[in-house]
């Protein structure tokens, strides 16, 4: 199992949009994924332009080849995009 | 609950040696703290001294007070502090 963490920046004043609209894309996108195991999104109380999105995958390529080369990312990045004050910041991650 | 998340650089060739102190540090220190919930540590793929500690609090302040101003905050610094190529980059977080 694998977890992406990506670190977004919303542009001010869009919070709420973009709330409604990375729920919408979790529940109805990126969740129809091979290999999807689940997501998370947080925002920060320090930093409140920040989010930290957190998508589990069964592999490493279930998401740098399978969910990003597929038509889904297109309609992924169209909902939350517009929301981006930045490129968002994406790594993956394993336990030890 | 809350979900502080830490993000650290741990000097090159030492992560061997960080991972299994941080493991005795989390069953061994902050697991006492009041309003500890759980953690979970993580090393990226991409950038192998990058690691995202991830700790979950009952409130805000059982970290930020009652963590941090408690003795046990010194016991869990003198055990990962040494391993740090730069200062920790914290924040807390919330579900909407």
């Amino acid at each position: 199992m694998i977890l992406e963490i990506a670190d977004l920046r919303i542009a001010p004043g869009k919070q709420a949009e973009f709330e409604t609209a990375i729920q919408l894309a979790i529940a109805t996108v990126i969740s129809r994924a091979k290999g999807y195991k689940g997501a998370t999104v947080r925002q920060s109380i320090e930093s409140p332009e920040r989010y930290v999105l957190q998508v589990q995958w069964e592999t490493l390529e279930d998401h740098t080849k399978g969910f990003r080369e597929s038509p889904l990312f297109s309609e992924w990045r169209a909902i939350i995009g517009p929301f981006f004050a930045a490129p968002p910041n994406v790594e993956h991650f394993q336990e030890f």
